[in-house]
């Protein structure tokens, strides 16, 4: 019988194990790993904002599911990989395998600030960190974020949720930078700040201030308050287990498409690992729970003695800002620039559902297309409801590389009470491809 | 200056004429037609529910759009057609053009059963019928709704709404038979009866009885008690301007991919009109709002000297039953057989959010693969939210021709609290894809 063994069963390795199963039914699955509970972080704001009641709704015992599933579970740390061997090591045993995933995961990072070693400093990335900051909260007032990612965010609005006063400290111009254009960007800040969260940005940290217990946060000159701080300051990916093997590495583990690292017989998957990207052909990281999962089913299935090709990630991604839903996928004007790539952009204004019926929302809809070829390369979406579906759609169109023209005539589902007659990717491809007309006429009449 | 004359301002009319001026700016547009008002029929059932209050939030004064986009409306009745002559005729003058659109639309039928002249018994097409029906369900009881489509199930649902004791009459074996397979179907039956809607289906109505005003309604010998009917027996196109001109009928007008008419220069579009479906490469009616909407763009656009082709559509839609939204999009089992593709389906059940969030709702995806290529060729899905995004994103694939193995790597957003971490349109591929390889397994066993 072929021995797989996985480590971590995170998102990416619980899944692997499982896409694994369903190949190879007769394979013996061995996952090693430290963590008692499985669980998506990405649950754990919303759990420290009490809109989720507790870590039992969101955590499964890791050892209960391996029962189910007929998989081997062993608690325990891996130390080191001997691919020659083709063994791996823990600190009480010595495990071999026929093949191996590696999905250690990714670990919080908390960047050298003066003062960041004081108490009440959390971040915000395992049940601990919550069970941590709920201690913190009793008494608090005040508290400071650092860091306007998505936990970042969706952190502030949890402490904001449980009375306290919030700061966001972001040290780039914008919140969710990487992500949205600026016009968009606005859009998200104001709907934070109306929401009674203070936003400071563009602007890095000086200090933290304090005796053993933080007292401030010094921005600029300017001490901001806190009885605690989450520092959402970025993850890294987790890859001290490759560290003297011969299996290459980039900041996270490189795979090709198959998932497979350098060494045959040896996948990652998740956030330790980096694939690239359609749309650049260079490793680009990719820190969501999409990406591990769908990585895991890959590596699994090809683990398993499957053959499954992973076509790489466009960071579609999807983020509630109190009503508002903020979604993405692909390039940002600012992403193309870097590529040197010329775009077209189309907009459009529409509804959540026709504009007459009660309770129809706004949402906006941006196109990006690459001027040269009128290819989808990027696409933003903001609403107050029916995001998701919008994104979903956008990033089957970028990886399928749909043209303007394609967009315009996308078939849409329409129903008064769920959703307009007039489709707004649709409106917003039109609009981009008025402006390619445009364009295409004046080149006409210059040459 | 080149004149366009478009008959009838629906849907169809008013996007084509509004296509036509962004691409030719300079275009005379004169829109011809008896409605003083523009609006979706699909809103009407809302109206009657009073979900939507009142008509003048679905209405808008036709006279007044025309006047905002600088078109001349004539509001008469087109006669005829003289396609040599290149003019339209109404009653009192005639108009010439260089290109003409017919979308005349439908018009909904009332079959032959004895008694359906009676008073109280009424279709749901237009605002003047809600009003009708507005009027007798004061005092009313009991009512019948005939037709188990989107609109006798969405009428059928208002009058419940009203008050009455309602029973939907479908003829055939189920209600909305050409759109679902039969294992959804069931679900669908089930949510209208919980709702205290009586079905009696299978059977065809005898009689509607009455002296004057109807007072029940006949069915297999049974009678069912009816202050009032709701005839929801179907739609069919209005043609009546092209008889005795050249111009090709098929039950509607025959348009090829321009959506031009077999005389040059005189297009169609909407429910006037019928074109291929992109899976069967036939004549396929299709009756929806969405549909008039994308045809009368591209009809638009190429009578205003513009080219773009129509890929046919897919008949993708959605409706809400109560707080149950039902979608789908491309063939059924059913129309699989009728075209001899022997298809294996897919299924996944899971939720419109993340498992453990609040408020999470269950949503149930099914997927049709034709077994030959492995492409999908259908999908339904039901939930109690978020069924509009998934048809969008089926629509997109299905008219792509993505292959299983496309759909269990497909890309999606996700977050706790809008969107689970596994998507059910990939865990229904994965369910098919296993499917599809154990027969090829056997396959290969066998030969």
């Amino acid at each position: 019988m072929k021995k797989l063994v996985i480590v971590g069963g995170g998102g990416a390795g619980l899944t692997a194990a499982l896409a694994a199963k369903k190949t190879a039914s007769d394979l013996d699955i061995t996952i090693i790993g430290c963590e008692e509970f499985s669980y998506s972080p990405c649950a754990l704001p919303f759990v420290l904002g009490k809109e989720i009641d507790g870590f039992d709704k969101i955590a499964t015992r890791f050892s209960d599911i391996c029962k189910a599933n007929k998989i081997t579970f062993i608690q325990e740390e891996a130390v080191s990989i001997d691919e020659k061997k083709k063994t791996l090591r823990t600190k009480s045993r010595e495990v071999p395998f026929d093949s191996l995933i590696i999905s250690t995961g990714g670990y919080a990072v908390i960047p050298p600030i003066k003062g960041a070693n004081l108490q009440n400093i959390y971040t915000l990335y395992r049940i601990s960190d919550v069970e941590k900051i709920n201690n913190a909260v009793k008494g608090a007032k005040t508290a400071v974020v650092v860091g306007g990612g998505a936990i970042g965010i969706e952190g502030a609005a949890a402490l904001k949720h449980l009375g306290l006063k919030v700061t966001l400290v972001e040290g780039l111009e914008y919140v969710l930078c990487r992500f949205f254009g600026t016009d968009f960007l606005d859009v998200i800040e104001n709907k934070i700040k109306s929401e009674g969260i203070d936003i400071v940005k563009g602007k890095n940290i000086e200090e933290i201030l304090g005796d053993k217990k933080v007292r401030a946060v010094r921005v600029a000159g300017t001490e901001i308050p806190a009885d605690l701080v989450i520092m959402a300051t970025g993850v890294r990916s987790s890859i001290k287990l490759v560290e003297g093997t011969g299996i290459e590495v980039a900041g996270a583990i490189k795979v090709d498409e198959r998932l497979e690292t350098n060494i045959k017989g040896i996948y990652a998957a998740g956030d330790c690992s980096v694939t690239k990207s359609p749309l650049t052909g260079k490793y680009t990281p990719s820190l969501l729970g999409t990406t591990a999962v769908r990585e895991g089913n890959i590596a699994g299935i090809n683990a398993a003695g499957g053959n499954a090709i992973f076509e790489g990630v466009l960071n579609a991604m999807v983020v509630k800002i109190f009503d508002l839903e903020v979604g993405r996928v692909g390039f940002t004007e600012k992403d193309a620039a870097a590529e040197g790539i010329e775009v077209v952009v189309g907009k459009a204004k529409t509804f959540t559902k026709a504009e007459y019926f009660p309770g129809a929302k706004p949402i906006e809809v941006k196109l990006l297309f690459n001027a040269a070829n009128e290819q989808l390369i990027g696409a933003e979406v903001i609403g107050e409801g029916g995001v998701v579906g919008k994104i979903d759609v956008l990033a089957l169109a970028v990886s399928k590389k749909l043209s303007v023209g394609e967009l315009t005539k996308l078939e849409y589902c329409y129903t008064p009470p769920l959703a307009p007659s007039h489709n707004g990717i649709v409106q917003a491809a039109e609009n981009a491809h008025r402006k390619i007309m445009r364009l295409k006429e004046r080149a006409k009449r210059t040459s």
